[in-house]
């Protein structure tokens, strides 16, 4: 049988044990994956675009474990009443190829891409930040605001979204949660004396949320929101300002901020820093830049976070997604038993 | 919702409506769906090879569906008592991106190889053929064994299996069921007179099932086992006796037959004999062979059957795969509505 983790499971997971609190815990799984990041098969991810967005199977292993994730992008979605990303992903085990789990990953992604950002953060961003702008509140934005507040005790946000509503909802989830909450009139006045800048918007263009006059000495920006070709959310003076890192170079060239720079253009893969490999912030006054695209490694660290987390507990069931006849050459026998004689 | 037909009910309805009406079906929608290989998103599947085996993704697109499969291969699986090859897929719409069926294909990878195969035979073997071998008598061998006789009427059939336990199981299932089945001494004496010749083996080495002083004027090949890098049935010199038919080149260079031979080796590409751009058989003398090594499409089509054939049945069920929350946006609100106040 395979393990299953649904939505309601999940829902119900992540609010028992807290949202702050799996975080935490995936942050650590991160960390471990992006020490080990050699020892990864990897690859891009393998995207279908059409107009209406992107579908993309996001594969990795560790030679004992394989992963992968499907996740569409569909900016348009919110408009019609869908989410803009949804997500599900399995784990396998690589002996015998049998998959072992499977959950959703809606709610899971906005988990682990958060954790990214706040490990990312920890070791990137100022120890003495304390105000982090916010550009967009979507649905990405409180789990942001909470691995922020786990990674580096930010609780002082600036948020400005172009939708209004947006920005009620994200003061509305959050202020209960103990965060000081500001709601600028403008992206520019949210960036006003921020120590961190998260962009984490969607639109499927080439839009420019950032520029680099807004930009002060000292500050890390997080830019989530750019991750397909043709999509990105900073303009490139930005990226002249300080060192660009990101996760893995051959998927970020393709769809991260850096699509507009040249193919040389120098960025630090994240996984260097943690293992000691490459600096990361070099002084106060350096603006470091965050370019993340979102990598599958990031999923297997996730999915091997909840598929442990959730062991023992009732948030999971056993579905039967792999046929098992008891002679494993007897595939056939399986629908013969079941059927009228001469069918 | 997402519809979900796991093992059990694959099996079920499998068994209720026969599954030589099954491979007759999807037999038509491979038909269909060959037909319009231009409309397609096509890419070679995403291979993650070990000593083990191989875990792959195969994703395509007509625009307006998406489609994928996982499946592994793992010839040392049986004598551990697990299968070769294991299979889940799923559907999703282009549109918003919303994976909106999901099933077992263990079972169903069986039904589409052998209506692939009964699809291309009946294009490219003699119209008189009468007499088939089968080298390999392994989980997918029944399966093909109908779907030659939906194909083309075959019902006389000459086995040959390295493991005696194999062909035994293969005449209690088949015999049953209307065949004239004669097992073998060798490969070499289930050749004899036979008009098809299927090989069906899993060995992951370049073996050599069939040399060319084996194969008489006029014979069809399906060879359909060799499928990986390094994982071949046929000596090269079989495929210089007559035309190679294949899905999809790029794919099959890397993982067909004609890995063995010269990149500028020539091969047709099947679909295009269905949709009458190019020659199929020419000759009642000709060798015909059909290096196959499944292509997404054909996962893509037996997916499309499945989901309109259980449509309005009890053959599925609905699972709870992707987040719904009333706001689109606020994802958090899910976990935020479940949670004590101030987790």
């Amino acid at each position: 049988m395979t393990r299953f983790v649904d939505v309601h499971n999940m829902v119900r997971w992540t609010a028992s044990r807290g949202p702050e609190n799996i975080i935490a815990g995936i942050m650590a799984y991160l960390e471990d994956d992006f020490r080990r990041w050699e020892s990864f098969d990897k690859t891009p991810r393998v995207a279908s675009h059409t107009p209406f967005g992107v579908i993309e199977l996001m594969p990795t292993s560790d030679r004992e474990t394989y992963g992968f994730k499907y996740v569409n992008g569909h900016p348009s979605n919110p408009a019609r009443g869908f989410q803009t990303v949804t997500a599900f992903g399995v784990l396998a085990d690589v002996h015998n190829g049998y998959p072992t789990f499977l959950t959703e990953m809606t709610v899971l992604t906005a988990l682990r891409t958060a954790a990214t950002s706040g490990m990312v953060a920890k070791k990137l961003a100022r120890a003495d930040s304390r105000v982090m702008a916010m550009i967009g509140t979507g649905s990405q934005s409180e789990f942001q605001a909470l691995a922020f507040r786990s990674a580096l005790g930010i609780t002082t946000l600036r948020v400005w979204d172009t939708d209004p509503a947006a920005m009620e909802k994200f003061v509305r989830n959050m202020t209960p949660l103990g965060f000081d909450i500001t709601v600028a009139a403008s992206a520019h006045e949210a960036l006003r004396g921020a120590d961190i800048i998260t962009t984490c918007t969607a639109d499927k263009t080439n839009a420019t949320i950032l520029t680099a006059d807004l930009i002060a000495p000292g500050v890390h920006i997080n830019a989530i929101g750019g991750d397909c070709p043709g999509k990105t959310e900073l303009d490139a003076t930005i990226l002249e300002l300080g060192n660009v890192f990101v996760e893995y170079t051959p998927q970020t060239l393709i769809e991260g901020e850096i699509q507009q720079m040249p193919a040389d253009f120098p960025v630090t893969e994240f996984w260097q820093v943690l293992a000691n490999q490459a600096m990361g912030r070099t002084s106060p006054e350096q603006v470091t830049i965050f370019d993340s695209v979102g990598f599958a490694i990031e999923d297997f660290s996730a999915l091997r976070y909840v598929r442990d987390a959730v062991d023992g507990t009732d948030f999971f069931e056993d579905i039967d997604l792999v046929a098992n006849p008891e002679n494993p050459k007897d595939l056939f026998g399986l629908v013969g038993a079941l059927s009228p004689v001469g069918f």
